[in-house]
């Protein structure tokens, strides 16, 4: 249903129209399906509102998400060629991140894992994007490749408007604690369970 | 991170191609966001692989999901003018069910519910589509304007490969018990609680 009006009017001192612009850091989280789709279904919103957008992918397999990710590119072309929607940009550390100079350095997950972060932080200093979508973010952050206290700082006092969506399983605490909105996806019940494999159009 | 292989070869005389191959009742639940979000990211991985997509909305109003409304529009149109991906219908109760014959009927919204419903029946029965989102259908089942076992039992019987997936808050029971496929998504914080208003791009 839709959401309805605020339950309080916050003593932040912003105007209304200041609040509604600001910047949301969403986390989506948990053992469920559905985190990092979630976060593709509001990167569509936000390429119709023409927001320009950027996925930055920290998975080592390249075979997931291909759906998204030429659906995507198919929209990043309605920009460019149209007008329509924002631009898009779609970047995977699995097959080297495009603007690594040694792709053979991916082997060094950690490495490249830290790279991927090192990137994000820069545009973010340059406010390059409006919309970031750090899919399986989590990951890296939990196993010690990226430090979790330098991510907060620098999302929490990122410039300008940029909203930030990451995904991943067990966001790490200090990490909800900076975002805004935060929402766990808890499985109830899943085809594998069953022992269903993935098929075309729905796992990927 | 990327799912691993099914945890036991169910014993139900598939073959993994005819099991790969079961078309899909899901269900996104839950007083957290993202519910309709992850559907229509579904949506879109079904769109890439080229499925037929029907989104049909059982909200009154019209201005939520406009963006992903506009972008699946955009999706439907690379379809019909490109071959790129599938077709795309998005149906609205709120505006009045576009093949309804009396559009002042919709004030009735128990009566539009159940028109919504027993079209999408009859859509099930003919196979017109490949991928349905029924979105919000929960209500109006909780509110009696729909029958739950009417609805478990047209989905379970339906004919096909016919992936349908349906949001809303507090999913029936037999619904949950019907679908392979249930997330939950629990609402860990909301930036509304914090007295914020909704923005463009990111909440519709």
């Amino acid at each position: 249903m839709p959401q309805g009006r605020p339950t309080r009017i916050p003593d932040d001192g912003l105007t209304t129209r200041a609040r509604r612009n600001t910047a949301v850091l969403a986390v989506h989280t948990g053992a469920g399906k559905g985190k990092s789709t979630a976060a593709f279904g509001m990167a569509l919103r936000a390429w119709n509102a023409g927001l320009d957008i950027a996925v930055f992918q920290f998975v080592k397999s390249a075979k997931w998400k291909v759906g998204e990710e030429a659906a995507f590119r198919q929209l990043g072309r309605l920009h460019d060629d149209h007008g329509t929607g924002g631009p898009v940009q779609w970047h995977k550390m699995g097959a080297g991140w495009s603007w690594a100079r040694k792709p053979g350095s991916v082997a060094d997950h950690a490495a490249a894992a830290a790279d991927g972060w090192a990137e994000i932080a820069r545009r973010l200093a340059a406010q390059q994007h409006d919309f970031y979508v750090l899919d399986e973010f989590t990951y890296p952050l939990n196993w010690g490749w990226v430090d979790v206290g330098e991510v907060v700082d620098t999302l929490l006092g990122r410039p300008g408007r940029q909203h930030v969506v990451i995904t991943g399983r067990d966001a790490p605490p200090r990490l909800i604690q900076a975002a805004d909105l935060v929402t766990e996806m808890a499985k109830v019940k899943h085809p594998m369970d069953a022992g269903r494999k993935g098929q075309k159009g729905i796992e990927w």
